[in-house]
């Protein structure tokens, strides 16, 4: 299998890892639910080289995950980049790496501290079972149908 | 900034994607957690070549999500990979991968039925407020401390 097969296996982790898994995406989509949506922003923010940002922001756009909106700056017409729903739905995959980073490698620095806006409290990622309400750990799960290759 | 300076931001987004912001990674991960520990049925099922697959297992090894655990097969002794608990807390990134992908990505495929193994509920992956128990999604956070650069 060539990498760009991953992307055809029929499983949802092959697939979004086909997509995201990519460390420069990653960061580039941290850096979009921070509020950033120029490409001179991130570009900035990130140090990344405008070829790179702009095939991966390309890619990201291609997937549904972000829309370009034009805008008007003092000069010409430029294109902003928001999060679509789909995108905006990535955030648990986000809070997910963030929570597991907190725990495992934030050893020289102090974890960022983000709330829940309306009441100040500390958003936590769990998975629990939806019929018995219990935290399902990785040994606590089982695979029912097939499992793709 | 070039990517490898990715995994020396102060930052628990960037580091995991440093580690784990690669299409082969993320699947090699999933077949772990499907009881995969040997080398050549890594190699076998995902059809990786074994340069790769040794390199990508080796930084796992690294990182202290994967451990190496020494067996005897009938000729020699050979090595069997195994999730550290540093790796078993990755199963929320891949159920929240799994969750997004079953939802946007799985137009051709059946989702693969993964279930509690005490009462066969459904796993559901959720951002919820450690104070009120609200649901949190992108636009119900907010980051109170700076954010990396």
């Amino acid at each position: 299998m060539r990498a760009a097969e991953i992307a055809e296996q029929r499983c949802s982790i092959a697939r979004p890892a086909a997509l995201l898994g990519d460390r420069w995406t990653l960061v580039i989509l941290r850096q979009a639910f921070n509020g950033i949506k120029r490409f001179e922003d991130f570009q900035e923010s990130l140090g990344i080289s405008r070829s790179l940002l702009s095939e991966r922001l390309g890619r990201l756009v291609d997937a549904g995950i972000l829309r370009r909106e034009p805008y008007k700056d003092s000069v010409r017409t430029r294109d902003r980049y928001r999060l679509t729903e789909m995108g905006l739905d990535l955030y648990p995959v986000l809070m997910a790496l963030r929570q597991w980073g907190d725990r495992y490698l934030a050893d020289d620095y102090a974890p960022v501290d983000i709330r829940h806006r309306d009441c100040g409290g500390e958003p936590l990622l769990e998975l629990r079972c939806s019929k018995c309400g219990e935290e399902i750990g990785a040994r606590d799960a089982e695979v029912r149908s097939p499992i793709p290759a």
